[in-house]
């Protein structure tokens, strides 16, 4: 929040928006420069000033790298009956969370595949998962591992179907040829 | 499971059930000695074959590295109306599971804080894994990206409720000096 | 409860009950008379002084008001192994909650709607209560509506598999030319 | 439901409500006389054909039965915002099912605290069925060993909370000198 | 997505991300005055091409119009520890969910109170939302009503819990005077 | 823990543990003679001086008892993924939880049907136990009265989707002649 092009831009931004028409069009010039200037270093911040088309564009690059075709899928799957969550499935979990800083891929997809084992009731969303976490670096034993733990903490039932739902992934990949 | 020694112990031991009398005198020396010889490897290796003290030792041991004191507190409060739940606690997520090579500490703090946030019917246990997580290598930051992460997976009451939980023990932290 | 007849009524039966045979014999005619001059104003009373046979008889209109056949569906296929469980499912849900005043039926269906997408274990019941929210004056646009927002409260899984739903029945009832 | 005297009341009841005002009056005293003669076996049948009077106070009586003084001030705490929601609970929980036949007391309170403790969303009740366990002849040990058992189907977290609401039932008990 | 405010915006916005550098500065000044030309139409838009800036400030509009000063306490209580996902259930629940069209907000807190009562572990969101339904036009009547119902489709445990959270809420509320 | 055999093992191991080599030869013909002569009391202990192997036969008996053929299917189809899992399942749940003493198998089997019939999310586990309840001495009777019951803890949909997993199962086992 504290890097000085967001400042500038805040800055300006705030100006532009209370100012008086004629002070506006002398301020905009300068708000079209930094925009233009400073666009890459701006996509990288994930901060609260872009445009959000941003989001949704880094939210969709985002979903292809962790659940690849099985996440473009599910979207697909939504455009006839409610595009709007489709959009937000990509904007806010990938566009805004998985593309934050501060916890690796890998490390996320442990955490989202824990979590889907241990609520039980999202076993179409947790196979996605094991795709994506095989897809950014986890090895096989590491997501059985991840399902074994469960039982610890959801107990064996949701461990197992958990594991099934593995099992099927795993034959999923090894038809294709994947790790 | 397929480990030399393993094997022969399971041979000689099934030998011993099945043997009559005399037969069982001459075996007997033998298995002593492989009893004696291999203590040590046989307690790294984590099989079927241990005697259950080995799981109780080593899961207090692991209990102690990762959720510190407030692992050890659980377990005294179990002494006076279930103590036998208090050493399943050691012998099966500790002993067990944690104790598991496939998945680093920091990867199955990760995985329980994520699993916990998102059931959100488990507080205390949340708590003592947040310290968990600290104590095995994760930073706070890491800590709050996988809490804020289940507002993906499980909304965001349960999100919130997770954070509340790391807001705490970040303060109990703070004064302790602890990271 | 204050009502003129019900107390009336309240008064006689308590005294029925306590009273010797002598005295039972004389009150029972009284009893009668504001039995059989009452019934059809006992009926809209839905207090707790009924016959049950009532609750039954307004929960079957109640449920085929609401659910229609799918809901006259779940009832025949407990007949041969819980009639006792589908006798419930009427008097309860339809003849008790559903049949009170104080909360319209769009807006009850729409309460059914967002628990059963946020609990996310209860699919087939999911479905049935989308056509019941769609048979009592909600649009399609309401039930997408409601789903979605669960993507907040439970997640965004939750929100997918309530909208994979709702598409199943939304196909159905486009197959039978319903809203 | 095949039963001489509900068959009875059954045809004459249906009759009254069909019959026209002359033949209702010639039917009436056959039913008063029915109903006198035969209201105490009435009450025991639980059949669909009881005044719902009959529920709240069989309900009311299982309820002091099992959850004794616990239970009644959940009632009297719902009086001045939802007094429905403590008829309801004591008519449909302990009215009906409570007093259905084909499950004794002790193992429906054995099913209630599995379901209290593996659900884990529920604290105050399950501790008003542990004590609702002890009053109709649960041991101590039982209890125990009931949530031991739910580590192995709802995780260890969710045994613990489970187990420390034991301990405050059992201080509580202690102190009054119950079992 | 079809207005041609957005459909010029939209090929404007392109073209300056594609273009090369001397095309994008002969651009520029075209896209500035769409920008300054439109801002308040587009705010309006609640389409995929806004500033974010925009989900906030509308979010945390709704957020204040819906929650009051409770929902502005929970943003207060995340600063010191996350405040990003203080910006997310600012932007994503009441910026985009709430802010959307196609059901009116009392129904929109009618499928919360439900959701919340059903899930049975977000007690503290469940007051929030008690009060927000309440500040956008529920009546007590109707709040009481969704809880009741919850009983048929999450068990008696979660509506008792529930209408023990609006116990207190209407009592903090009698406490102020207000409905 | 204090019998004369665990008491006089307990000493003798700890001793053997800690001594040095010399004396470690002359305590080893002791063990071995206490091992020996005590084999089938220790087996019977469960306590936690156990080699787990026995834990592990022990959970195999319990699971065929309890289970039958279904049991060890689940068994078998995590061999080729994650034998350990299957491990842990026969040596937690089966070798120690319903090995132990002080509730009987049909009140452990009625815990358990409650439990995943509450959670709703775990419906092969439920069949499996519905068979398991029968086994052991169940009549479907009861199996039907835990069911419903659950209607009061967890809600109509889990209770119906519970009596469908028993509808499944009951057919099943006409088809095979079995209770």
């Amino acid at each position: 929040m504290g890097d000085p092009i967001s400042l500038t831009f805040g800055v300006l931004s705030t100006a532009l928006i209370k100012s008086e028409s004629s002070v506006r069009l002398s301020l905009a010039p300068l708000i079209l420069i930094v925009l233009l200037s400073c666009r890459k270093t701006l996509k990288k911040l994930g901060g609260g000033l872009y445009m959000s088309e941003d989001r949704y564009e880094r939210g969709w690059e985002k979903l292809k790298e962790v659940d690849g075709e099985a996440g473009e899928r599910v979207i697909e799957s939504l455009k006839d009956i409610a595009p709007d969550l489709g959009r937000y499935t990509i904007e806010f979990p990938f566009g805004d969370v998985y593309s934050r800083p501060g916890l690796d891929l890998k490390s996320r997809e442990i955490a989202t595949m824990a979590a889907l084992t241990a609520l039980g009731n999202a076993q179409p969303q947790l196979k996605v998962h094991i795709h994506g976490a095989l897809n950014v670096g986890c090895t096989r034993e590491e997501v059985i591992e991840v399902i074994i733990q469960m039982a610890v903490y959801a107990g064996f039932p949701a461990a197992l179907n958990g594991m099934f739902a593995a099992k099927e992934v795993f034959k999923e990949r090894d038809e294709k040829g994947l790790n």
